[in-house]
């Protein structure tokens, strides 16, 4: 930690702040500079009290922290990239991976045209909400387990692997009991408690950033996953909450190389979510592949404006398998299969 | 619904929106503009399928919504204001109410102190968290059920009210059964589930807002706790996640009026949470009287520096003692008691 | 400056920074700690080269400014408060002031009725667009030079001192004729040329803040007026740029107290641009009060419908007058006048 | 123009807002709804008094456009892809170019040295700062018009073509004189003075887009220089601000697409801006390529460490050069050459 101590101050206060640094457990060493002291506090900062209290003092202008606060989904904890085993494709190798399906599952019609037709074009993974998170109370909420038995049936009629969105901790064994991969969906990235109890389930997770989340934060909050002993992590990236209304969300594509940098753990792309417009998702999709990306994550429907939620962010059946081959060479260029 | 075409659609690609709108249950009704055609939707867009999905077709330009989305929490729906009593107290009445305390239940010293202390300086709620969601997982997280009995205690002690933050679906019973208010807090803004469970409490519900929320959204998690047959419900402001780093949020006051304009519910302000520094909190506190707001939620600590939580945001005990007498020309001048 | 060292550098690397800390006049103390070791370069960061651009370095991990690098603006320079004077008015002194008037000077009929009115409900400042900065070029530009003598011909009329936009460094002599005040608007707030071109008139000068501009930037922003020899700067709060779209703005009262806290120039609030709604400007004109504002800035039209621009924006003359009498209880429990 | 009535409004009330709306030149088109009464207001929005301040009227709940404000920049106007010609090289057509340099203009040697090296490289274009906006007055303010002769030295040299800023309307025909494109920085995307004055030379104008400019105000900025008799005109993305930190701005990656949809201009992406990190740029330009930039824009410098400005985000001439080489399979890819 780095305290940076008001100009004029006396050593009488000077004192009181070394001694509360030493008494929190810290080393102090002091600088002085041309218009500043700053002391440098020696300890490790994610045992100790956080020195971030200090600016309580009157005589403390700012405290800057110098350690990273996430551990275990480093790069510097593990600097080769990690894989997540799901059936028998890896998430995070050589092979570049797509999940698609339906924003929601709405009826085995659906999902299973859906299915079929993704897995014919490429994807390996069927996504598809059960539970749906609804801004409004009045929206539909998703078929619940019923859905996820319709999951269960497109993975065994496909032999793609499913991944769905658990909402609430005491859903995490019944949906871990259907699904290859736990999703934690933005606006839940910082509910921890649901976090552990996906973590506990043991199954792999995908945590999306949430509508705010900085990139530390959502390193901590995958942190919270690996804490709880399931190494099987990846991010998602599914847009930020900016002040453009054009898209849904601001898609931020620049957290490909800056998670590669950071963690070992394989990032995802959402352009669906990040986009809100089936018409972007394409040109996002290719930026992503090209960036660096593991996977992408994409919602398909066999008939968009039909859908119950999200029609206007869902590709064709069509549209995709069209999406799938434009794909290719850029998939060839990043040096991916 | 308005349905903004794009210009120079064909009188067949025309008929093939107007026909979908009919079939999801609207009565279409044309107009043609210099520019556009517009088609008006009839019906009422909260028991019906959405249009929004109408943009998934190549001839729709935009959808835009004409009516709001929440209705339980609405000053339509109710045009006087509501109150919730807590203990012998109304909040969002004529008394304007004081909640204080610390960040965090840390021990039984440290919460008695503070507790006698905000009472005595006019304070008719205790505040105090004793399961604290943190962004990491190496931070202290909370006493837990020991916290919350010794909010029990104080209350006992006191006379205070006590509001108290739920953090999982599965604390809900045992939180209740200490708490006079439960809080969610801004992370869990729209962690569906747990608005759920904290409403079937019975017990009246403080919403923060989310650091991202849009004021449509957060009346819309408030309209959860309304259609969950729970009528106490107040919101609070904390502060929104911007691209100023100065304070740890911006404060948006204008949520004051706002709320008390589209709402009947009361709405109480954060300036701890918000500012992130104590030597904010004060002009903050009477902007927040000034404007209307009906209550204000106060860290307040004996010895910030030494807080396991957020000390660069809670005031002394003292510091609260003065703000408290400061604050009584602006209260007396927004007509309040 | 400290500079945040990569884990695991070698000695050799690590004297490489330190040589070019060194080669740009910087005295370089090292402090080793737990998982870092982090540089502090004593030295005057605003008279040498910058180290950020050390970051450039394969072994740097940061690199963090320690001093302001705000200078004539801060309070350290003058920690009293700065009066700036107009006609016989002073701004930031015991009086609180009102500037009041259309967005845009439309015509004298209604110049004239908005001035007479505004300074009989107590305004002192006459606030007026001459010349407009419109998003679409096809949006009413303003009267021009015919605006700047209506402007003039009211204060004559009315003792009203002038307030009026700067927009083009080529009328910065033509502007500053006419008007008492200069006001440099939110999109050419970092426009350094035309701030350089405003403060050499020698007139007062208020600069608003701009749509994404930090505190930081604002203060340096203002810098340049004092650098440039005109002590007599105002800084103007009108509202940021946020996800929020409720409003139009979010109007960022945080800005009121720290503005006070680290610079000595007077802060001004306009709640017309920050709300974008009229019927919201009451109250946060109490805010604005309650928290230590020196002036507000309100737009008021005799008709708002039919304003050439920003009608939604601005109050009629029946609201701003009884704005100026539900203020006075507030302006009094501040202790102004 | 769409306008919604606020529910449970007189016929009387009704009234007025349709003479209004008659009398601001529409004709008003009556939809009755289950929840509220929407008038649609048949005119052009574009050469009519906009309806806007109708929300004005304490009977108007809101106010819709239907119409876009932009008219010469958008591909309604102009289906095919526009093309600007610097030298003999085509922007926007079917070669992608890169344009490269250092941020500032710093000596003969440095300018030289990036010329010649980013020229064997393959860019086409030489970018370099010679008049620069710095956040405080006390950074380097660049070599002014020696940096346009050094410039105008490296075109010779080089057969580079050269783009610089334009800070000042009073520079405007002197940078005109050395530049092949006039580039109009961030903090100047809203000066429609010196957007104005740039048109009027008649030189390629390149419009970076505001760090807080919605894409429809952006296209609006550009509007204003098409609409005074200048086509040659690009947008060009360098990162909008968000409350992200990592990297000093969001690149927006999704503008490209989307300006390729509204706008027949080409667009650039700048990354350097956009990451503020060198260690981010190569994967930023990947991306900016497979999703359809029509140039990049890139900051060069012999020794990044001593740059002085922005070193932290410039690359090394060899980082160039490699970059050069891994953008071949990419923009082969995206079907460019």
């Amino acid at each position: 930690m780095i305290i940076v101590l008001r100009p004029k101050i006396s050593k009488k206060d000077e004192a009181l702040v070394l001694k509360e640094i030493r008494r929190l457990g810290y080393k102090p060493h002091i600088m002085r500079g041309v218009a500043r002291t700053v002391i440098g506090a020696i300890g490790d900062e994610r045992t100790h009290h956080t020195l971030e209290t200090l600016t309580a003092f009157p005589q403390v202008e700012s405290v800057m922290p110098v350690q990273k606060r996430f551990k275990l989904v480093s790069r510097e904890a593990h600097p080769h990239n990690s894989t997540v085993k799901v059936q028998d494709q890896l998430i995070g190798g050589q092979k570049f991976q797509v999940m698609a399906g339906p924003c929601s599952v709405e009826s085995e019609k659906q999902l299973l045209a859906t299915a079929h037709a993704v897995a014919e074009a490429g994807a390996t993974v069927l996504r598809g909400g059960a539970f749906k998170p609804r801004t409004s109370p009045y929206e539909f909420q998703g078929l619940g387990e019923k859905g996820l038995k319709l999951l269960a049936k497109a993975r065994k009629e496909t032999g793609l692997a499913v991944i769905t969105e658990l909402l609430s901790e005491n859903h995490a064994d019944m949906v871990a009991e259907y699904a290859d991969i736990l999703q934690i969906g933005a606006r839940n990235a910082q509910n921890f408690q649901l976090l552990i109890a996906a973590a506990k389930t043991g199954k792999p997770v995908m945590l999306k950033r949430g509508l705010s989340m900085k990139v530390e934060e959502w390193l901590l909050a995958g942190e919270y996953v690996l804490a709880n002993e399931n190494p099987n992590l990846m991010f998602c990236e599914r847009g930020i909450r900016t002040f453009e209304t054009y898209t849904r969300n601001t898609l931020d594509l620049s957290t490909i190389p800056i998670i590669k940098k950071e963690s070992h753990c394989p990032i995802v792309i959402d352009p669906s979510q990040g986009a809100g417009r089936a018409d972007l998702v394409v040109a996002m999709c290719k930026g992503a592949v090209a960036m660096g990306a593991d996977a992408l994550l994409i919602e398909v429907h066999p008939n968009p404006a039909e859908a119950l939620s999200d029609g206007a962010q869902q590709l064709t059946l069509e549209g995709f398998r069209k999406l799938m081959v434009e794909l290719k060479p850029f998939i060839a260029a990043a040096g991916r299969e």
